[in-house]
């Protein structure tokens, strides 16, 4: 059973793809047209770039957006974690978080299904923990090397492989969601 | 005559609408539904969101993205200025700034004119200038009391009137180009 994940981002589609090979699931990478709405809600842009995906393909995709809401930081940098990483990157998180003594943060992640001539459906995940005081690993993307989970060892999800973070990542949960629906449906 | 310009933001509203009257232009505002797409390019947005309010209004009008460019940020918070304003502010962006030796910024702006069935056509413009040490003025909006332009005298936009931000300012620059096509436009 194939399955498409409009993304461009390698490292996501490697963390979710063996988790669909768990359910039988071949999961193939689409790097389609970028275009997602400027939104403050992840629903609304993962939604977007599904419908957009499905329309290009005419087949059922699912594509999915992740944010890092940092408390201290009123949720920044939340929906714009992308552009916030490719410019200011972990330093520049580090930075704005210098003296704060609440270092709490949530990585949430929402993953949008879409099949033609129907509406996208939303399952979404997070993870709670803090921001470390220095980049810490070398694994993941973005900024990984800098959040702790809550639940862990004290390790960043950087140092974890990606089984590991699986257990805990926002990203995990909303694709275990989604592949739990998506298999009862195909059963139906 | 009238022009509607399709914003959410009375601070962009009151800048342009001086301007316009000089050229005997009443200005509307109309604050339509919100959805931009999330580009690294003002362009983009600006268009985007100039089709979204001239589709929904089935008249012309006009849309506008800016954003302020931090050279030694790579371009941060450019595109996403507004939601950073939102949650890290003025006073984030001068922590990120800490001990930066090139303080150097740019805000751009971006016009999108839209007519019903027609492409939106495009004016943009850019005052440079440095981010200063600390915030002075209380006038404008967003990053203005962290932003001096050169060719001025010092002062930041938020110490500024509206006239005088206007001598330098990137939307003044972009709305005049679009104010002057817009008349010759209605004379031929």
């Amino acid at each position: 059973m194939d399955l498409i994940f409009a993304t461009r981002n390698r490292h996501k589609f490697e963390e979710v793809r063996e988790m669909a090979s768990v359910y039988g699931i071949k999961l193939k990478m689409y790097r389609g047209p970028r275009e997602e709405i400027q939104s403050d809600k992840l629903e609304e842009i993962a939604k977007h770039s599904a419908i957009v995906a499905c329309t290009a393909l005419k087949r059922p995709c699912f594509a999915e957006d992740a944010g890092l809401f940092v408390k201290a930081l009123h949720g920044f940098p939340g929906p714009y974690s992308s552009y916030a990483f490719k410019t200011i990157g972990n330093d520049g998180l580090l930075k704005l978080m210098a003296g704060e003594g609440n270092r709490g943060a949530e990585f949430r992640s929402a993953i949008a299904y879409c099949e033609p001539g129907s509406r996208p459906v939303v399952f979404s995940g997070n993870v709670r923990g803090y921001i470390a005081s220095a980049r810490r690993g070398s694994g993941g993307f973005g900024f990984d090397p800098i959040f702790i989970p809550i639940g862990g060892d004290g390790r960043t999800f950087a140092e974890m492989s990606i089984d590991e973070k699986n257990k805990f990542s926002h990203r995990a949960k909303a694709f275990e969601k989604f592949l739990k629906w998506y298999i009862q449906r195909k059963k139906a």
